[in-house]
């Protein structure tokens, strides 16, 4: 359980509530996710983390679904299981296809084994990578 | 410099020059990164690597720049600077905009931020994000 | 469960019952925790990491509480779950205060974040921040 | 050099001029470190970003000092080579003394090594740890 | 459970049938680990990756135990349980013996310990470690 | 440069002298490296981190080779450069061949790549891998 435990809707102060609101309505749906009971126990973390998430995960010059596999691909690498769950539930409910979800952890593999690679034959930088 | 050198076109054996070719013709540049150069010292290693990368960054049911957007949030979470560097530059020759590199790195600092919030926290999983 | 099993109280060797009685001594408690007790099986490592967290651990120049919050930060960052709930449980009984760990955590989670931006935007180091 | 380059104050739009002008004078220090002028290219990156910092590192339940070690402690853990100097020298301006630099240093060490045991020896959580 | 399920012999294409019997028959062995019925719903992934892993665990210049364990080690450094646990019992299974594993841990430990301590007192490289 | 710079043999104390002459002694070198010289301005921590090396690294179970493989794969997993560069070079000093350095490299790429696999795909543990 949370350190913490959860803070239901039915608990929750005004001030939380009203987070929670947000996140249901921004995200069209009814329900709040364990994240976010966890962290309600600090109102301002609540906070601030749900208006940086809303701002930064919403559609820009990266549509949204895109946007869901940066954060599965930065949660596998992180090992962050929670993380992989319930960002990969929300890609497939943006509409991420199973050949997507397919390709991206391929993807996320080789990345991983390329990184270790370039780590252990110290490669250095080419003059061309270099910014100016 | 890397550990055993870089293996130059000119230098290298006609296994690895041709795998040397493959990747320029896939890629249509007249030139090879240091990372290949490094591992062809291993030709089992260059071959493998550049015909699974070959396979898994090919534009399938997810487009080639936005497989070059999740290779590099794996290389900044798994902190691999030549990767970040080099897989910029392919993810900005493919097509990538400066507006769309900038939300790359937004939402991979926030997944790494809540990742860190969620185990900080032992959020527990959801029942809804348990796959069947 | 552990690879080799928990080694109780009981069932140790002099060797290892020694240990087990420093430590319980040392934090005035009348338990081990599994960690120890899965250690155990290997008392070089078992001696070796007492001694060695008994040291570091102490009190000196950083109180007791502030290294366990150290502790915490470390182990959420590298995402070991027990770590991070043995020493939270640590924490809070020598003294650390709720508000106190959701601040860990969102200093935990905001450094995370910017530790992927410095990365990500591959930024060189300033002049002043050099050692000399 | 920063991917995008660095964005000193007199180039600086008024929207980061502000920001820059907020960061020296909460700080009270004339200069403006690199990470802000290279993630002043997304000034809302830039602006989120700061305002979180602010809100996060101002003194609390947890003194600015011990934030500045959770800090530090969370970069040299996730390998971050500038947030580990430039958080060095923040927290030995804040105060921290060589001695206590030197310690906290001793105990990310030892956890990171018991961190690993732990995983290693797949050690299973006590019950007492689990959060009720 | 795993996202898409485990795809167990007799519901697998002959595609994924073929690859299951060259897992069995190379290991000698009558089962196939969850991880390949996992990722077997994508063929391809599946059979690049498991003719990486025959190549790169085959014995060659170094034994076949000797690759477990390092395999092991990479596993607990990137904290994967499951990685650890069939790893361990691959190791094990081809010779490795309790005091090998013991000391194995002991190294992984000690790495991590020092690898910390490199950066967080931002040890600048040796000459002599500098490839020519 | 090191963060309290390096303390060379002639200006050191008698305590850190003997150490570094054990150093010397039990490796059959006139020079110690970096590391050493800056973490002896914490005497205690160059004290317990040679004893612990000095126990673990040494022949056992496991020889002095592997030893050093293991720790160049936590190394690479861990992303420390000087690490790696530095305990490759004490492992080709203790015999490693080029050819099995290759070895090491690519096993220690596959197992980050699975190691991403399993998280991504959430891979259950196989009854037959949980301990007894």
């Amino acid at each position: 359980m949370a350190i913490f435990g959860l803070i239901e809707y039915e608990q929750a102060s005004p001030e939380v509530r009203a987070i929670y609101d947000d996140i249901m309505a921004t995200r069209k749906v009814d329900w709040v996710g364990n994240f976010w009971k966890a962290i309600a126990h600090d109102p301002a973390t609540l906070k601030r983390t749900w208006e940086s998430i809303k701002q930064v995960m919403a559609p820009g010059a990266i549509d949204a679904v895109t946007k869901e596999m940066i954060y599965v691909a930065v949660s596998v690498t992180s090992q962050c299981e929670y993380c992989i769950a319930s960002h990969t539930a929300s890609a497939r409910n943006k509409g991420l296809t199973d050949a997507q979800l397919k390709e991206l952890m391929a993807v996320v593999g080789m990345a991983s084994e390329t990184n270790k690679l370039v780590k252990g034959y110290q490669v250095e930088m080419d003059e061309r990578f270099k910014t100016p």
